[in-house]
């Protein structure tokens, strides 16, 4: 290349407590390597500011803007759920990116996503053979719902896993001492559709230091009613008190989602439940015990200020590696996460190709859950442990985190032409 | 009186992330007056410890284990909701008090607790004119609530505030990066069933430094469908986005709970809801923005990993007072917070009679919120923002934070009587 080329930065699908600190990598590590790469234009809203033309220049923030996103939850430059149609069936979408990386002389292309996105990401890097335009393509790892493979672990998981463990701990201190007169099963929803890596999170919060009975309801395995509540049952008697976490995830024996049992308000009106309200109402009609519930939501995911600081590591960390593989020549790969050791925890980037990242889900081995079903073995422990290490508060101003917000300021657009993404989802 | 009297201490109602600090001001503070006053006893689930005749010996407990008190979230003697029956009415749970209180030589009832129990520790104060047994009651304040009156604020409910105010914020940054292709509202309920304090709290989410568009519904304000919709879709048309913090105890215009609207699952059974599905609902029909909704129940009291460190001063700090209180010869009072000033924040311990404070319930000003219904006023904003000042990090281990287990070793019985708790809420 005669001169160096443009990247193009985008962050795709749900947002998580540290997506931003692998842009902080990616970026910081471009402008380390000035010498090699030009500008990073981010997308606005992920890979629709791609189609649309609607790029943000980074190069107009500061370092200290830039440094500040190690500590931001949320997408800064926004996301977006949309995911490329299969090149073979329409690659107008692949024709269009090509117009716009050509205009705006971007030859670099990382797409920070989960499993859908490295699909992405590998159909673009297959842009250069195909379609003859040259492009260097690498997927940077993320999904709270950690389940890409080849990598030990994915950014942004640590951190929801750390607040799962310590929330579900917190609660199960309160509902102790209340329950000698009042509650007495505490049940908190988590989020994981398919896999019950989260929800595995609830069980670290009882430790060989601190027991707590944690009941855990995984998505993989089947609700069975009466041994919930035998398993319940059988903790308040022990203890005086259960707490239960609950994948959003966890379906009965007929197959549909606990969270989806048909409620009706008062108008007759279908009601989007949680599955944690319907757990709740099992125990009182199977026990008759007084409950507490509380859904998590997207506050587990944005918990920035109390993000594990493994986790923010590793986010920055295959974000500078990203770029560092694209100026090696590397194409179509993945910086992922290889554990060199449990006790003590180390860990190092390695390289993935993308072709085995891409539409490859990792499930939850069989052997991290407990015979029982309820809850989560020593091999379960001895993965989750390391990941939720270190704390990596963000600064405070007036007693609230300050996370930076980031100008956004577009790039002209060069092209006339337009792409209709108006009502994609 | 010719020997030093020992102390029973005990917590009541809903636990918070901070009534451990208090608990630790006392037994410190009583600790470092050993010359004028003997052993405290904490009662094993609060008033029940009490009638039961079940002390907890905390002269068993290390020096260490008791500062690690402040720290630890939660009752860690055991809390528990039941208000002593009124004097004139039934007498024998006094008696029972006195027979339990003779017996180990108590003459110092420190009672941490919210509204009701500064009832229960007025009439306890009385049984030494009226019963003849000389006691010395201080009530310590404590309650999520922020209800009782006279005091500036109560302890625990900085922290919560300080919880949902990041909350509000954090996950306000994640459905911001969402909203061009997903969801657009994100809801979340907070406790209050009386006054919308907590739910204030969610208007520090935006700042100057970081405005966020935040739609509060407060218990005072009856809950309008169409205003609401109006205000919702306003804040959509120009952030793109809304956020929604809405308390438990929003009242329709049918005088009803918005919680409590009548939901049915599959079985018929009536579902005890909470009020964020049912916003959502309204949302969806009115609306039809795609929305998440997050119900934080107990992990808002009990979050002390991210506990105000005012809050935590000050927990501390009516426990001490309450102590030296006593020790001057004070009876019937309670410490109270009385601010000095906003801008710098200064705060000093107070004292206020029992009788002005028993049965009083502390509502927010009207001024504090702003006139559509919507948010809080500068008004409440200055009174709000100092009570989440600074953070107080507990200690961690292995990624989780340590809080204190005590050993709770119960004092040995004197008495051959008993006396009926059962079935007691």
């Amino acid at each position: 290349m005669a001169k160096k080329k443009n990247a193009f930065y985008a962050q795709s699908g749900g947002v998580t407590a540290v997506i931003n600190a692998s842009a902080c990598g990616v970026i910081e590590t471009a402008r380390a390597n000035k010498d090699k790469i030009g500008k990073v234009y981010a997308g606005r809203n992920g890979i629709l500011g791609a189609l649309s033309e609607d790029l943000i220049d980074t190069t107009k923030e500061s370092a200290k803007a830039i440094a500040a996103l190690r500590y931001a939850p949320s997408g800064a430059f926004g996301s977006c759920r949309y995911k490329l149609k299969n090149f073979d069936v329409d690659r107008r979408e692949y024709e269009r990116l090509i117009e716009v990386f050509a205009a705006h002389d971007i030859g670099y292309f990382f797409y920070n996503g989960g499993g859908d996105s490295a699909d992405t990401c590998n159909k673009v890097s297959q842009i250069s053979a195909r379609l003859g335009y040259p492009i260097t393509a690498v997927h940077v790892p993320k999904t709270v719902d950690n389940d890409l493979p080849i990598t030990d672990t994915c950014p942004g998981f640590g951190s929801v896993a750390k607040y799962i463990a310590i929330s579900t701990r917190e609660a199960s201190f309160d509902v102790a001492s209340m329950a000698k007169t009042s509650t007495k099963v505490f049940i908190l929803e988590v989020m994981g559709r398919h896999a019950g890596w989260i929800a595995a999170a609830g069980g670290l919060a009882s430790d060989e230091d601190t027991e707590i009975p944690v009941v855990i309801l995984f998505p993989e395995v089947t609700f069975n009613r009466e041994k919930f509540l035998a398993k319940v049952d059988e903790n308040v008697k022990k203890f005086g008190y259960c707490s239960v976490v609950v994948s959003e995830g966890v379906k009965g024996e007929d197959g549909k989602f606990l969270a989806d049992q048909g409620l009706k308000d008062a108008f007759g009106h279908a009601q989007l439940g949680g599955a944690a309200p319907v757990v709740a109402s099992i125990i009182k009609q199977g026990l008759n015990l007084k409950y507490h519930w509380a859904v998590a939501d997207y506050l587990q995911r944005a918990a920035r200020h109390i993000a594990s600081k493994t986790d923010v590591d590793q986010a920055y960390a295959v974000g500078a590696a990203a770029v560092q593989f694209a100026l090696d020549g590397h194409n179509a790969v993945m910086p992922a996460i290889e554990r060199k050791s449990s006790k003590p925890y180390k860990w190092k980037i390695a390289m993935a190709p993308l072709d085995k990242v891409a539409n490859v889900e990792k499930m939850m081995p069989k052997n991290f859950i407990t015979k029982d079903g309820f809850g989560i073995t020593d091999k379960c422990r001895e993965y989750l442990t390391p990941l939720i290490q270190g704390e990596d508060y963000p600064p405070y101003k007036n007693g609230m985190p300050q996370y930076v917000r980031l100008k956004n300021v577009g790039v002209e657009k060069k092209l006339t032409t337009t792409f209709d993404i108006s009502g994609k989802e």
